[in-house]
């Protein structure tokens, strides 16, 4: 089935092996060869057999996209962004999740040892113990960038936002509409960006002389009813907070769920600020005030490093870092 | 680098050709055998090259997911069903998304001709011209599972909801309410299930004797600025509708913002009911009445039933045809 070089050849009358090095673009074939022999094979709708090239070539012509979940908004944005680079490029984007599981995430960086992808865009899962997938990665010759969610200790590529800044900013703006005792929802303990966010929130905590006993950190888990559980109990125990800082869009829309569950008036009785790039965060009951990462931008930085690397096999990216700031957007949840 | 089946061969004094079959689960080979061979690569950390096993057992471990997006809900959902069932059979999921284009859509399937994939699972874009590429994918080797959004011009196993029902229950349940002036806000002319919701809708408006006219149905794009405008254009005109049905999440939401922005209150002046599965509609301003697919069941389903044909080569899914229901859930917007 389908056209072969063969084909091409046995139709055009040049040997098999001059079609082959054309279609590789090698210096070895004149251009007028070159230009005849791609139109032709344009024609009879040729396409190349992905493995026997990879084999040879080594390029799948595939990019990797490994993400925690879709469902975030910041990653659904994220995809679009990479995939505007990787179709200009000509390359097939591969989304694979991990669902926060780092024995998942293990399972399918192993995969990409044999060639299956030419490169890697990655958010990790929380996991402070088990690098050696990662660095196993970093060391080969796949190129790897991370973009959001980075591993500190493994080298590559990162492309990052300024989450330190972001998690000081909204806790400062808590603190001038006038909170006292603000929470803090982080998710995940060894997960680079919540915990600068979190460092961020503790120096304005710092700052301002609060009590952190009064401004707690919550830690919520991938399991919706434990964090609706936690939330209420926190929101219905002595010394409410009046501020919450949510780390991630999950436990944010989830403290709105348990205010209105439990008749608490956002922002008269608590105020809200969350990390989120939900496109209707201005439609919630009360309109949502948010840190709005620049996920399409991230993703497409991203990629365009990648390219960079599969295009000039001689760049180290490793020691490339790239913060794109966040934007704080002010709705009605902390009027 | 890396373990190959001749040093596991070498290790084990067993003869490459008995490893080699051992590792495809040959009948050939004894279960014991099997069993000590297979530990033994587990041991040893074995990979198989993906790309040298595709050439002989026409493998690639790989099944394909390709979507519109993965923006809305029920697709990252229904991600989450598909790969709950490939993680038990230890399949690798690939997304790729068409973005609406179905250019971008042939050429993704012009990929698949050459073993990238062992299956395809897949929402098709709104066309009803160009069905070519999707014939040839049925007619070939690699088995196809339509899900949500088929082609039904394409023979092709499918998993879908009751969309007919949906669009009649969600345009009866305005009228009940007391609303005289419907606008159904479809997406996309070619498209098999925003068609069946709009024909639920017209048999509704016809049973109950209101005239068409007074009742339009309104074709949104993918372009957010221009729905607006149209959603604008049809509120603030004479005979503003009392009731919206939205045919998909984005102009659902959509009209929330329309409304919010020229002040109409929802449901006392626009009752509002959309096919969405967002999981915070109970959060939004008011909360919103959905019809809610079975994202999850309806890609479980529709993996599972891939599985079937992967797993028994003599199986022709074609006929196939599984239904399974939306849940109407009243909320605020049309109290």
């Amino acid at each position: 089935m389908g056209v072969t070089i063969k084909k091409i050849a046995a139709d055009l009358k040049i040997a098999v092996s001059t079609v082959s090095k054309a279609l590789r673009d090698s210096h070895e074939i004149s251009q007028d060869t070159k230009a005849r022999i791609l139109e032709y094979a344009a024609k009879m709708d040729y396409t190349p057999n992905p493995y026997a090239s990879s084999l040879k070539g080594k390029r799948s012509g595939n990019i990797a996209v490994v993400l925690p979940e879709v469902a975030d908004s910041f990653f659904s944005s994220a995809i679009d962004g990479i995939e505007e680079v990787a179709q200009q490029k000509g390359y097939h984007v591969m989304v694979y999740l991990t669902h926060e599981d780092v024995s998942r995430e293990q399972s399918i960086i192993r995969e990409f040892r044999n060639g299956r992808v030419d490169g890697v865009l990655m958010s990790v899962v929380a996991n402070d113990n088990q690098t050696n997938h990662l660095d196993e990665l970093s060391a080969s010759e796949t190129p790897l960038v991370f973009f959001d969610r980075v591993c500190e200790r493994t080298k590559a590529a990162r492309v990052v936002t300024d989450d330190f800044d972001s998690g000081y900013n909204a806790t400062q703006l808590l603190i001038d509409k006038g909170c006292k005792r603000i929470a803090f929802l982080s998710m995940f303990k060894d997960l680079a960006i919540t915990n600068q966010r979190q460092a961020g929130f503790e120096k304005a905590i710092r700052e301002n002389d609060f009590h952190p006993e009064k401004n707690p950190i919550v830690y919520c888990t991938n399991n919706e009813a434990d964090n609706i559980a936690q939330i209420k109990k926190l929101l219905k125990g002595k010394n409410r907070p009046d501020g919450i800082i949510g780390s991630v869009e999950k436990v944010t829309t989830q403290a709105y769920t348990v205010c209105h569950a439990i008749k608490l008036a956002i922002p008269d009785d608590v105020r809200i600020i969350g990390f989120s790039h939900l496109q209707i965060a201005a439609l919630l009951n009360p309109s949502l005030t948010t840190i709005t990462q620049p996920a399409f931008e991230m993703g497409k930085t991203a990629a365009k490093l990648l390219f960079k690397a599969l295009e000039k096999k001689k760049i180290d990216l490793k020691n490339e870092r790239i913060v794109i700031p966040s934007v704080l957007v002010e709705r009605n949840s902390t009027l």
